[in-house]
């Protein structure tokens, strides 16, 4: 697998992980001997243990000296965190742990109305809690379901409506499940109660009950009656699967063109890391293109979900899937042929259960490549000679399930020197229970099925880009297209320009199609000689519409971010998430909104783009019972960064090399009857 | 070939061409002998025999007996055009020919004002007059080139600058070529001097001079101060071609599952007819799903390219490449490896030259099969049960070389009811030549070269969709996500609802993303039965900046398709393209704008959508000397008009079916010497 042009990933002189790599079981067990000596007597219950990110100012020498060929500095302390709760106080405690020096860093009790993220084992066991609640089962009685239904529930963070609530509360959402079957899907048939719980004294709350009209208005639980659930899984559907799918096979017989040794990846002129921790999943460490920095960090820092049904308690339905559970626990085994087509390789990641063992995640990101169609192509029309370059893309694919639903995430590196970033909404709609026979519908939402509704909702991502073009100080700008003045340099009215506004103060900004606004970065320092301006890399973003909530809600102040589609911030460690820190429960954010405030200089300085984008996801019937990928791209391309397109030394596209297959036309002449294409096909060849 | 579920394509009963099916060379020769005929003794020139679309009156009960499986009635009348000039009076006549039964059904002279698209003949004869004519080797003599250099031209439609302009005529921009090869870029050593010809008398109308500075003043030639070209072809770049790509390919052990007929294509539950023309190139027509009507028509009807440098002879650059030369007469000829990767079948086309011979366009139109990763996945969290199902697609691709620039057309069908129109804009820029050493910028253009400059510029398509939704009558209309009110309904300030406003009469419309303002097209009297709402499609538009040109520029006059990014008019025929029927030397469009102020009804109406999108195009050096694809894509995606997703029955991805590879860890562990990926796997392995 060693190619020719491989350079040897610079490797610690000391062994043990990269700064930049995972979390090991080895840490794991590390923390849990540091935490259980310094609270000793007292039971802990882990909510997270992970790898803290390394300090900034540690770590540039020390990749720089990997970039550079150089020897190499001491390495960057290597820190891990862990959340946890003292079963004797019921305090929620963070602690920071020198994993070098196996002693702990700093402790600190977080406050009462702060509530870490959800965690595995609590969500089973309240899962079990719901379950076998006396008043949970006196509900399910009075539906009187026949024989072979069951009930289930999905346990959902709380959300927030009592500012000074410290309880730490699960809502139940309960389901009908029609059949014994693994992909039975309950969420076609919602029940109307909805038991709140305590995850700490297993107490039920309260029982909320659902509306079952378009009002607010409830009922006690009725007996059910039967409809037939809209099922996805091929066991379960009424229709035939088609049988006219021909196999499609993606043959590497050379092996990829990327190299991978541990988590370091070097593929075409892109080198990177992937990194991995339990909230963000997959992230992206020093990127460089042709041995030049790019990005020094790239991940999706936050997303929420708000929903549009003004009903009690979906009010409080507002997911931060980042902070309240997170993508790298949510992470799905990926399978061979499944997930990827091709030649794949999979990285692994590590979270700790309650207990503070170590618990694999097996094969939670895909590596692989693909081709992309056509990268550039000219044709000389007057010698008719062409050059054809394909796309041939690399992707790193993570794909989370939260509950219901599942996001798909790819970063995509092609030859160019381009990233996208590629998301992909697909999954089971969040449903709720409506009584929809005789044509009632509801303003906020779509029938998909018989008594069940899908609600509007937004889907709104934080995507987090901590550049370093050419170094570590970059400069955020906007360059907007704008027409010349009507005058004598312009005497055809034809002219435009652009104008640029440099983001010299940490602040937000807006997007702006009507004058084709873009955002770029740049290296004020580097400059092009040939364009004679800085090195720059463009956004090109996905223009989205911001949260729709009232600025009077509480989950449009615990979500800020998502309110303006473009952030710069100062760099600081400890700013990584576009929302805060801790989101579940949350009463307000402490993320980017606070952090622009500090109007700190973001010209040549280390700054942070943080791009707000996302959904406005009104269901489609056809989004149930599974819904087809819905696709929001993302793209980082260089803009002055090189000296010409960096793809022009990309093989030609040749048969040689791709080996496709010509559709044979006499087969398709001869499964042509009579008619027009066969006579057409005689009277072409008598004619020319 | 032939599939168990291929429905029998309804074939006309008597021979001849599908109502849909591209021009024969049968019938240019046909449309010769008819005109021959009429002008006895008249020497004609061909700048257009092709067919003539269709009366969709005629047409609409034949497709839709063929759809039902009925007996088909007539068969519409086979309509062909052409444009001429007669050589006895140089007029510019319009012919329209029955060729069914071989006559002329009309004939018109155009006013002297208008000039029919260019042709390729005469392309070929003013690149070779110019280069013969005494005054242009005048100039090239004053470069005083060292030998082995050479100059050419690029002829251009001129624009408009007098509106009472009636000679037809030709921009040359002249380039000198650095090297004897077939892909030598001489776009990168642009000549200061443009001479104007008379397309029929072959007069030098003007020697242009272009500016050589950041102002409008130019200088007489002078002798050319030698610089080096920037080559993309791989024999001329000084760099070597990249050597670690390994090869990918395709396989499709058991065909494609794709069937095809002709001109008729089946795949998966789509059908529908390749048309091509050579003014679009390929369209779309009867395009069903499940042999339910979803489009009638779908072609990309127009695209504008206004520069925005604003000095002469620059202003007059604005290139409609669809009604000035043809996307169809400019398609390439693919070919198997290059252009499209897989089973691939090939769709031919026909012009005809200036004597009225048939001119097979051999390999114009592509089709293929590509796997577009995940289309829709879920994974129940309590059973690890996942159902994946890959997003298999279909390709049309046409590519378009419009001298320097590329176009590549896609139309992408999946298999949940998506037609996607993806474009990629590639190829090598329109440069200019600048005298930029010494650091000179100008504030409409980027350096791309020593010499060279790329001017600010636009790229404004126009999509054509004639929808026939469940019928021929549909309703356009948009719906915008809106807060509720706050008031009893809405306690705590989160719901959210859509607002919908009918497009009732013909007019323009605009995008907002503030609102998420989504484009949908719908058939009133076909109602979902789960949803309650009528059957629909929507349009996931490219919300694209407008023609930045001023509303004074003659250019806008032009281009008014390109002020809106949506139109809605009701269905006429002979209104098929945007900016109207002659755009070459035009002084105002006369499409769109025009034919919106009729203020037809439009709702429950045979009505047409036109979707204004594109690309403000300010050059990155990076597109030099070919340039990356700049990808654009718009979707139709089905909103209600199935009662599930469509999707569903789609087989799950399995290795059975995929036989992909999984990454030899061993191998990738051997290549690492010592450190980090090597030990950790060994440290895995002691501790779980």
């Amino acid at each position: 697998m060693s190619l020719a042009t491989e350079p040897s990933p610079r490797l610690s002189a000391s062994s043990g992980p990269h700064p930049f790599d995972p979390v090991t079981p080895r840490e794991i067990r590390l923390a849990v001997r540091v935490l259980e000596n310094a609270f000793a007597g007292v039971k802990l219950r882990y909510n997270r243990i992970d790898i803290h990110e390394p300090i900034k100012h540690e770590v540039v020498p020390y990749i720089e000296a990997e970039r550079l060929g150089q020897p190499l500095p001491r390495k960057p302390t290597r820190l891990l965190y862990s959340y946890f709760h003292r079963l004797d106080t019921l305090e929620c405690c963070k602690a920071l742990i020198n994993a070098d020096t196996a002693s702990i860093v700093s402790t600190k009790v977080l406050p009462k109305t702060v509530q870490p993220p959800v965690d595995i084992d609590e969500l089973a066991v309240i899962e079990e809690v719901c379950m076998k609640h006396p008043a949970v089962q006196a509900e399910i009685a009075k539906l009187n379901l026949p024989p072979g239904m069951a009930v289930c529930n999905d346990p959902w963070m709380y959300g927030t409506e009592n500012q000074t609530e410290t309880r730490r509360m699960f809502q139940c959402f309960m389901y009908m499940m029609e059949v014994d079957h693994p992909q039975n899907n309950h969420y076609s048939l919602p029940c109307k109660f909805s038991p709140v719980f305590d995850a700490f004294t297993h107490e039920l709350i309260r029982m909320d009950y659902l509306p079952g009209g378009d009002g607010h208005s409830f009922t006690e639980t009725q007996p059910w009656k039967p409809v037939k659930a809209v099922q996805y899984a091929h066991d379960l559907l009424d229709e035939p699967v088609r049988t006219d799918l021909r196999p499609y096979i993606v043959q590497q017989p050379e092996g990829p063109s990327f190299n991978v040794d541990g988590n370091f990846v070097y593929w075409q002129k892109w080198r990177f890391r992937v990194g991995f921790n339990n909230r963000e999943g997959m992230v992206l460490y020093n990127v460089t293109y042709d041995n030049r920095s790019v990005f020094y960090r790239l991940s999706v820092s936050e997303m929420t979900v708000p929903y549009g049904d003004p009903r009690a308690p979906y009010h409080r339905k507002q997911a931060f899937d980042v902070g309240d559970v997170g993508f790298g626990l949510n992470a799905n085994q990926l399978s061979l042929g499944c997930d990827c087509l091709g030649h794949i390789k999979y990285f692994d990641g590590y979270r700790a259960d309650s207990k503070g063992n170590p618990v694999l995640l097996k094969n939670i990101i895909c590596m692989h490549e693909q081709d992309n169609g056509i990268q550039h192509k000219h044709t000389n029309y007057r010698t008719n000679a062409a050059t054809v370059v394909r796309n041939r893309q690399l992707v790193m694919q993570m794909i989370c399930t939260v509950a219901n639903y599942e996001y798909i995430f790819a970063y995509i590196f092609d030859q160019a020197a381009n990233v996208e970033l590629e998301v992909r909404a697909t999954g089971i709609l969040s449903t709720v229970p409506f009584d929809n026979e005789d044509g009632k519908t509801v303003r906020w939402g779509t029938n998909v099925g018989p008594g069940v509704m899908a609600p509007y909702h937004q889907h709104m991502f934080s995507f987090r880009v901590d550049p370093a073009l050419d170094g570590f100080k970059n400069t955020v700008f906007y360059e907007d297209s704008v027409p010349l003045p009507e005058d004598d340099q312009n005497p055809y009215f034809v002219g435009y320009t652009t104008q640029q506004t440099v983001i010299s103060k940490s602040s937000a900004a807006d997007l702006d199609i009507s004058r084709s606004r873009v955002f770029k970065i740049r290296n004020d320092s580097s400059i092009n000689p040939i364009t004679y301006k800085p090195v720059a890399y463009k956004l090109h973003a996905a223009p989205s519409q911001m949260l729709i909530q009232s600025k009077n809600s509480i989950g449009h102040q615990r979500a800020e971010f998502a309110t303006r589609p473009v952030w710069v911030t100062k760099y600081r460690d400890e700013e990584l998430y576009a929302a805060g820190e801790f989101t579940n429960q949350s009463h307000r954010a402490d993320g980017v909104e606070t952090w622009v405030k500090r109007n700190d200089p973001t010209e040549n300085e280390d700054v942070v783009l943080w791009h707000t984008f996302g959904l406005t996801h009104n269901p489609r019937i056809e989004d149930f019972p599974v819904m087809p990928m819905e696709r929001i791209s993302v793209m980082l391309r260089p803009d002055g960064f090189f000296t010409k397109n960096p793809a022009v030394d990309v093989p030609q596209s040749s048969q040689a090399f791709n080996k496709s297959t010509l559709h044979p036309e006499a087969a398709a002449a001869a499964s042509c009857c009579s008619g027009a294409g066969g006579s057409k096909a005689k009277l072409y060849k008598r004619l020319d």
